[in-house]
């Protein structure tokens, strides 16, 4: 009986790890986000629970990967990204130690620099940015601490940025941000239908309106590489 | 021909991707950083070109990537950690659109995550800290834009930071950071001899001193955190 915590990758279900699709393809159970690729939770032996963890809260998730590990079950925990980049990996961890289960935990590629890289932005450019800054446009707590933003020339990354992408937007331009600034919004990073939008800040909340989530927000110099990275057609995971 | 820029993961062989070890399986050269664990670099088919990028410039390794391919070779440019968070990886992926070489990325787990997680350390956590500020000990264009760090409840994650430990805690403390702050290095992450040091700010430089490269910095409450999930031994990665 033990839980595996798994990233599973930002979309891509080649992007999962070696030591995650072989904890994967041995387990009893696999309980998996909904953003997880479908492909991924087939891989579980035939005979294996899939559960999904729509509509169960933190609180729910914890108790039923205990349960099923205190039945005697191999269990993977398969989440999106990564467990420990605003995955709540840590609440399962201590809820998971305090129940006395063995665990581990099986670091994934977070789409923090997967899906900007799928287009064609890395996050740290020399000579353009030497500093990254995460945060979520959707906090279980709240709102994040926009006092702390401003810009320092840092490549701020938004995750779940989509619904809030106005306020988002007017929250940067009201703490100092140049409206010019580049931006851009990728959605459904890494998979087939990605779709990026690339616009200057002041206008990207209107030009992004149209996509669909999951989607993520990139703010900074580093978003104007990509015109140079893109001068050739790509193949593969850059190539939409 | 075509180039694959690889990212190898945070160290440990099994954290590549599966797309990732695909591409080295089938590759007819692989230009490999100095840090990418030997099992992966012998993962590459028996007859294939194996280079360690040792003693290249990063000038000297773009050319090199595109006379491999410009001889028809299918190359991969195996990377540590991710290609795109402090890996020059949009320099390559420049050089490559510019010399007209068919190219693509593939994301890795960066050692920004996974080390941290290795050590039971989550990035962010509900309550604890929602943001995370990444940079780096040391950069090719010189030092971190220090003016921009201040103690704003970001998780501080500093990537290449034991040459210059004791400037880079002088710097937070000169900044505002409290000298209790709880910190900690992590030496050789996801490696079998994995070393992990927690300290106050204060004394970092000193509890660290021992340690041994790469090690990765990481400043801020989740760092407590560490203790609730270290509660009961765990197995695998985070087992060291």
């Amino acid at each position: 009986m033990s839980v595996a915590l798994v990233g599973a990758g930002p979309g891509d279900p080649g992007l999962i790890t070696v030591r995650g699709l072989e904890l994967l393809r041995a387990c009893d159970a696999v309980v998996h986000d909904r953003l997880v690729a479908p492909e991924l939770v087939e891989e579980a032996p035939e005979g294996a629970l899939r559960i999904a963890r729509d509509g169960l809260s933190q609180e729910e998730i914890n108790e039923l990967l205990i349960a099923l590990a205190e039945d005697g079950l191999e269990v993977v925990r398969l989440k999106g990204g990564d467990p420990y980049v605003f995955g709540r990996g840590g609440e399962e961890a201590i809820a998971l130690a305090e129940a006395g289960i063995d665990f581990e935990v099986v670091p994934g590629v977070s789409a923090l620099a997967a899906v900007p890289a799928a287009a064609g932005i890395p996050l740290t450019h020399r000579g353009v940015a030497s500093q990254v800054r995460l945060l979520s446009g959707r906090l279980a707590a709240g709102d994040p601490d926009w006092e702390s933003v401003r810009p320092d020339g840092a490549t701020l990354v938004l995750f779940m940025a989509l619904d809030e992408l106005d306020r988002i937007c007017g929250e940067l331009l009201v703490r100092g941000f140049a409206p010019t600034t580049p931006a851009a919004v990728v959605s459904r990073g890494t998979l087939a239908d990605q779709e990026v939008v690339v616009a200057e800040l002041s206008v990207l909340s209107e030009a992004a309106a149209h996509l669909r989530s999951p989607a993520l927000a990139i703010v900074g110099d580093v978003v104007a590489v990509r015109e140079r990275i893109l001068a050739r057609p790509l193949v593969g995971v850059t190539a939409r």
